[in-house]
C-alpha cells in the first residue's frame, strides 16, 4: 500500500506508430506536454528509424526539439535499431535509448532479417556507443512470453538471453508481451524467475490488452515484484496480428485501478481523461480505453439521477 | 491447477436485457442451444418481470418452453422479483430462482422503491414459496462493492446482510459488482471475508468490465477461493450509468484466460467464438469481447504470414 509504481507513457511511439494517417508534429508535442502536466515522468517519445518504414515517426527530431525545455525530473526514452538511429537519438538529446529484439527467431527474422544472436550482437555494439556518451539504455525483449508463430514459451527460454545481456552490463530490461498472449500465472512466474535470478536487473513490463488480460497481468506483475510498466494513453497501438483488437494496456485505466488498490503513480486521472478524450476526437474513432467511457469508480451521480428507461 | 471453475452464462438475461431492439424468441432459444453445445452447464436464462418494464424479457415463458428438452446436467436459473414472477418461474419449469436486491439504499430505492430491509423481507417471503416446491434459490446482492450514488463501501457493510440471509436458510449468494467499480484488492478482501465468516455459503461473483478491471477481478476472486462466476458471451450488458462502456465480463475472454492458467471450465472456446461472432452480426455493432477480434493465444500463424505493411 502506498507503494510507488512507475508508468512509462508510450502513446507517442508504440501508440501512434500504426496509425495510418500522419499525426502532425505539433499535436504530438502538445500531447506530451499535456501528459507531463498530468504527472507523467517517463516517456518513450519517438523512434529514430527509417522514415520509409515508419513514416509516423519521420518527425522524431522535430518532436524532440519541440520538447527541449522539459523539466529535469522527466525522462525521455527513444527507440533506435541501428547505428544511425543511435547517433540521431544522441544528437536529439534523448535521456535514455531503448533497443529491442524479439525472443522468437521467427518474429525476429521477420522484423529484422537477423537471427536472435545476430540481433543481440548488434545491440551489444549499439550499447557500447551509448555507454561512450553516458546515455542509459533499456533493452526490450519483444514477444518475451510467446509469439504468434511459435506459441507460448517456457519462462526458461528467457534465462540465457538475460544472462547474456547482463554479462554485457545491461541492467534495464523491458520484457514485452508484444502480441498480448501472456496470462497472469505466466507473467507472475516469469517475473518471479527473472527477479530471483537477476536481482541487479531493473525489470519493466510492456503489456498489451489484445485478449483482455492486460490489467490482470499488471496485477500479476506487481505480485511478482515488478513496479514499472509501459502503457499507452487510451490503450492505442494494436498489433498487426490482431486487427481491431485492443493495443497497449491503457494508461488511465491502469492508473485508475492502481490508485484504487492503494498504489501511487504521480498521475492525475482527470487530466489524463481529458487528454485521452481529445486523442479519441483527433483520431476520429472509438479507442480501447474504458475509463474514458465509464468515468472513475469514485465519480458519484447525484441522487436525483434517473436512468434513461430502456424502451 | 486443473481446478474446476463454474461459469454461469447470463447473455440471454443480463446481456440482452438492455438491448433496445427486441431479439426474436427463436434467436434466444437457438443461442442457448448453441451455448449448451459449447459446454455451458449453467444459465441465467431469462427473467419473469413485468413486460412493460423489461420488454426484452416478455417472451420468458416461450423461451423456457423452447428449451424444455434440455439435458439433466444443465441448470436453468431465472430471475424473479415478486410473487407473480416466482409463480411464473415455477410454472415455466425453472431449475433455480434468482432473487436480487441492491446493497445501496439509494440504488435499491431507485430500482424497487423499497428500503434494503423491505427488499430483504420481500425476498424472505419469496424464498419461502420456492422452498415449498423445492426449487433452490440464489440471492443476488447488487452493487455489492459500491454504487454510483454512495461510492465504494467497506466490505463490512456486507456482513449483517449476509448474516440475515443465512439466518433465513439462504446458502447461495451472487455478489455483484453491478456497475463495474470494484478493484482487485477489494474483490479479494471482500471474498476472503465472506468465505471465512460464512463457510456454508456458496459464493458466486457477478462482475462487470465497465472500467477494464473485470479479468483482474476474476483472478482476485479465484485467489480468495471463489470458483463460480457469471459472465456474458461477447461481454454484453452494459449499465445505464456508463453508456458505451463494457458490460458483463466476457465469457470467451475469461474462459480463454482461465484455460491458459490451467483451470477447467468444460467449455469449447472455438465454439464460443463462433456463437459470439454470430451475436455480433445479429446485434449489428461491435461488441466488447476481445477474443473474437484477436483469436486465441494458442492460434498460430503460418511462418509465411506477412504483416500488412503500414502506409
Amino acid at each position: 500500500m502506498g507503494k510507488k509504481i512507475t508508468m512509462t507513457e508510450v502513446v507517442s511511439r508504440d501508440g501512434l506508430q500504426i496509425e495510418p494517417n500522419f499525426i502532425e508534429t505539433e499535436y504530438k508535442i502538445s500531447l506530451i506536454k499535456r501528459l507531463m502536466d498530468a504527472g507523467v515522468k517517463r516517456f518513450e517519445v519517438t523512434s529514430f528509424v527509417h522514415p520509409k518504414y515508419v513514416p509516423q515517426m519521420s518527425d522524431a527530431e522535430e518532436v524532440m526539439r519541440g520538447l527541449r525545455d522539459r523539466p529535469d525530473d522527466v525522462t525521455f526514452c527513444t527507440l533506435a535499431l541501428n547505428e544511425k538511429g543511435v547517433e540521431r537519438a544522441i544528437s536529439a538529446g534523448t535521456d535514455e535509448i531503448n533497443f529491442t529484439f524479439s525472443l522468437s527467431e521467427t518474429h525476429n527474422g521477420k522484423n529484422s532479417r537477423r537471427s536472435v544472436s545476430e540481433s543481440l550482437e548488434n545491440i551489444k555494439s549499439l550499447v557500447k556507443r551509448a555507454d561512450e556518451v553516458n546515455i542509459p539504455v533499456n533493452v526490450g525483449i519483444a514477444t518475451g512470453f510467446g509469439c504468434p508463430f511459435e506459441g507460448i514459451y517456457s519462462p526458461d527460454r528467457l534465462i540465457p538471453v538475460v544472462t547474456q545481456l547482463t554479462d554485457w552490463g545491461i541492467t534495464s530490461i523491458l520484457l514485452a508481451d508484444t502480441t498480448g498472449m501472456a496470462h497472469p500465472n505466466q507473467v507472475k512466474q516469469t517475473c518471479q524467475l527473472i527477479i530471483e535470478q537477476f536481482p541487479g536487473v531493473r525489470l519493466q513490463l510492456h503489456l498489451h490488452n489484445t485478449r483482455g488480460m492486460g490489467a490482470a497481468n499488471v496485477v500479476a506483475g506487481i505480485e511478482a515484484g515488478v513496479t514499472q510498466f509501459d502503457s499507452s494513453l487510451a490503450g492505442i497501438g494494436g498489433c498487426p496480428f490482431a486487427p481491431g483488437a485492443s493495443g497497449n494496456i491503457c494508461t488511465e485505466d491502469i492508473v485508475h485501478m492502481l490508485h484504487l488498490m492503494g498504489y501511487e503513480t504521480n498521475m492525475n486521472i482527470d487530466k489524463l481523461l481529458l487528454i485521452s478524450r481529445n486523442l479519441e476526437e483527433k483520431l476520429g474513432k472509438s479507442l480501447p480505453g474504458q475509463l474514458m467511457k465509464a468515468g472513475k469508480s469514485t465519480d458519484l451521480h447525484s441522487k436525483e439521477w434517473q436512468a434513461v428507461t430502456s424502451k
